[in-house]
């Protein structure tokens, strides 16, 4: 497939006409691709746990965080009500030696590791399954997709796809770096691995290690959160659709290829992705520990859990992913 | 075991001495008893797997949520930075019709189904494995022992222990009712199930069922968050370190019997709970659909994931418990 | 004036095509009926400082507060980012015995005594000055009458309307109770005071001070905010619009009379003073101390200074009004 | 007076002796320096009022506004609750054509123009009044000297020392400019006024001026807060312990010089200044418009009220201090 760089809206017109599910699965449907995450599913991801060792695809939820304010996201502000300073100096008022520590948070719900929720993106108006965009996401939230509407389901096999590994030089994709179909069933077929209905999918290209790299550095985290990355090629939309999974996950603020690859645009492949393919989309997933014991193994595929947290109405939320080998 | 329901210094300083683990696992030790959930449990877990269905353990984060400010602690709010009536009246600037939803939250960390972690509470001063509680958390949030030094490793074999069913009349217990080691062991022997080390123990006393049916007859939460409730008994305290269990919640906001047993005391089972055993305490968690299955199909244990939110340097943490039979 | 209680959107109409302010200070206002605050006003309301006494009119904004969640509004949480405990202990890391104290807030920006933006009401879509409320207002915040707009600008002569004590039997007026003209123009009578171009009108009812006695009893705050409430009757439009005052403020959370005077209603009276009249409205203020001096001395007018916090695009603001006599 | 730039405590402890005002006004005293802000001092501040025309002294609350993170500092958070988006698309509920907006807000105490409280620094584990830190200011807030204990008496004589105009080449002074006792009397000077007793102080520096060019230029804030920085010298500290103001306030993020003046310190000036004076200083105060008045009329006293938004509790509090002339 090849992009007509200076049509993006005729592009996205009709990948969102090849790939819709909309009304797939009733015209009440809130979960999207989830429904191919059937207990089957579950039973052949749970079979995968063969070492037991269990690992967090959470990046830290921190003041020192990427984001810089790019669409208004900050990093997360913990504040504490009470503290063992306070406790040791005797000033908390409890009985016999008790002592307490509480604390606080607030955060946009996609400043760290999280899932796009089917609310986060529209299309000319539409949300998820055709339903419009101004009665689905108002101020008071997402009244019909909020992410709480998932809380149960996001638990079974995952498949990691170490693009980064496979097709970077260093281990990693440059800024820029179209993730092709060609890209990922070349992943696949090294790492052996099939993708196929239900998996949630877990692409890594490296650009979270570089970023690191370059805080260790002393260079701050740049423009990790919002700037140029690599990821997801337009194109992929039908490799997304036709392959049934039921979501997808990359180590990237963004998901898709940084700058997009239209002349001018913003996103294209979301406005394809969510609402009508409806698939989830989990961006800045910390996927370094995982890859490293994957090519060590060779085993790239696990039980996943990545149960998001269930705020009404949110239109993402934060997670913390398990992976178990 | 008796109580002297005079003397909760004294009884608190002898179950501390009988039950501490200071030292266990070395001096620079932070995660307690999570060090019982070793691989072995996860493929144990694993292996309960059998039909493939999931439940989130979770109660939703939600502005009408049931905190009415006990030591300040609120409802989450959520509000929104972009939404979909913005979208539809196209006042974002996309290009080509794209349109965005985000949100934000501000919460308490211990709002809703929740984490405590080891630096919640302390012991005259004492922190886990001994260390002063001033030098562990300071307004600068829990720097030794924050809950992201275990967001890798709460995934293993659950059991739940449905003590509202097996005792209870209408299938809950009554507030104030404690419930004992002899409980627990009759209901799981009930259940046919055994406690051992490494495993995450559910309790269910039925209060959250009670209070929904309050919030369902128009009487909002009442003191569901912070008031009277059953839970565990002060005299457990040597069943939760003699079984080496990994962590145990329940769907109280509190976990032990409110009233506590003394005199005067304030929650005396988490200060030798937490500081000296070095366990992991759930709260406000959801247990309801999978008790009800769990009763339905006689299996009371199953493969869980339950990984806090990794806030750094957080003393409590928000999760979507995820148990799948 | 009699009202038809079946007829809000009717009575609406009228005094809103009555009472409008449209274009009479051109198209591009953001100002409204601060327009009518001129500098010969300050110099008139300066001219009224006579003891040097001084009284703020702002509640506390306090986590005890009144807000029990009307329209998602809370008190404000109050949390550290530093302490003295902890400059005590000695962890913060300063050189020579320096220590510090910093701290955070998060509140709804009318949770406590606050000034009503231009940006908060419309009436069928239309905002102040004939402008598309979705122009105006957007998840951005309010473009166009951001309380910004009126950061500079309201400081002038305050006269004190105490109806509570001149028509109230316990001086302090009942819930329900609806404020007419007649009563103002009764009260401003009593009070030796005239009202007119540019004043800032301060209508003390007394139910803070009811409200406060429930505290002190332990009963709570009960409905104070959100609640039933004496206040502007709907019939006062005309006069709201003919004094040509700048701006009005009451003890109450709504402003208007509580249960609104239509069978079926909400708030008005707000509809038509902010869309078409452009008036400033204040609520939540405490007008006791100032009150009782004026009782005391006899002296109604005085110089007052009430300068919103310029929270950027906001659609209401706190403010620690300052009257001096 | 000469420093020692190697011994700034030794410097600290002979000024803060020097210079304490601890028990002057009782052992029970919480409002320091403030006690010089006197009825008659609110008389002779009105008096100045001649034109009538006023200055919002405040910078404005906003998002991308100067804060980097320092000190865990961030921008204001704003967000909606209602929009007239949403209004607009008539998903209100409300009757009869109302609509509403409504926001939230999120924001450090001291991210923008404010006062320091006096439990905002502390000498040697010792607030104002010799009081111990740790029992002055717990994760509760500051429970003696919290910022409402002057909710009502920043109103008197504002007197604006332009030392940017004065001694600055293009207006404004350098990084690094310590502003010493000789540059504030030649200012005073130069101006044509007296400073004394009870007189609320500005001090321009014109860092904000230039700090406004490079936002304008697209350099963004820079290190406006917390960086280097024109400011007061610390060998003011007897000036303005013996003039005996009520406060004084600066257009920088730290009020004293940065670097400071020794090898080695943080902010010696404050630590003098705060807990030993007890006296109020303002930061990030926007004097521009006020000054290129001041300048133009020659005028350079004013009418003052720059009350705290009195939140309980709080080391330091937002304002919005107006001047009228």
């Amino acid at each position: 497939m090849t992009l007509d760089r200076t049509d993006p809206e005729g592009a996205i017109r009709e990948a969102a006409k090849r790939c819709s599910n909309w009304g797939r699965w009733g015209a009440e449907d809130v979960r999207g691709t989830m429904n191919f995450l059937t207990e089957e599913k579950r039973r052949e991801g749970a079979a995968l746990v063969r070492r037991g060792v269990s690992f967090s695809l959470s990046q830290r939820f921190d003041g020192d965080g990427p984001q810089k304010g790019w669409r208004r996201r900050t990093n997360p502000v913990h504040t504490m009500l009470d503290t063992g300073t306070d406790a040791a100096a005797g000033v908390q008022g409890f009985p016999h030696g008790l002592g307490g520590a509480d604390d606080v948070i607030a955060m946009p719900l996609q400043c760290s590791t999280q899932w796009d929720g089917l609310g986060h993106i529209f299309d000319h108006g539409a949300a998820w399954n055709g339903r419009p965009a101004g009665e689905v996401v108002t101020s008071l939230g997402d009244t019909v997709t909020g992410i709480e509407t998932v809380a149960d389901v996001i638990a079974g096999r995952g498949v990691l796809l170490d693009v980064g590994r496979v097709h970077g030089g260093d281990g990693d994709l440059p800024d820029g770096f179209a993730v092709t179909e060609q890209h990922l069933t070349e992943t696949a077929h090294a790492h052996g691995v099939a993708i196929g209905r239900g998996d949630i999918v877990l692409v890594r290209t490296g650009q979270l290690t570089r970023a690191r790299r370059g805080v260790a550095a002393g260079h701050g985290w740049g423009d990790y959160a919002g700037g140029p990355a690599p990821g997801l090629s337009f194109t992929t939309a039908e490799w997304l659709h036709r392959t049934e999974i039921a979501a997808i996950a990359t180590d990237t603020w963004g998901f898709e290829v940084r700058p997009n690859e239209f002349d001018r645009a913003f996103q294209p492949l979301h406005q394809v992705a969510i609402p009508h393919i409806g698939l989830f989309l989990g961006e800045l997933w910390d996927l370094d520990a995982l890859a490293a014991d994957c090519a060590a193994d060779g085993v790239f595929e696990f039980w996943l859990t990545a149960a998001p947290l269930p705020v009404t109405g949110a239109v993402g939320a934060p997670v913390n992913p398990i992976a178990v080998k």
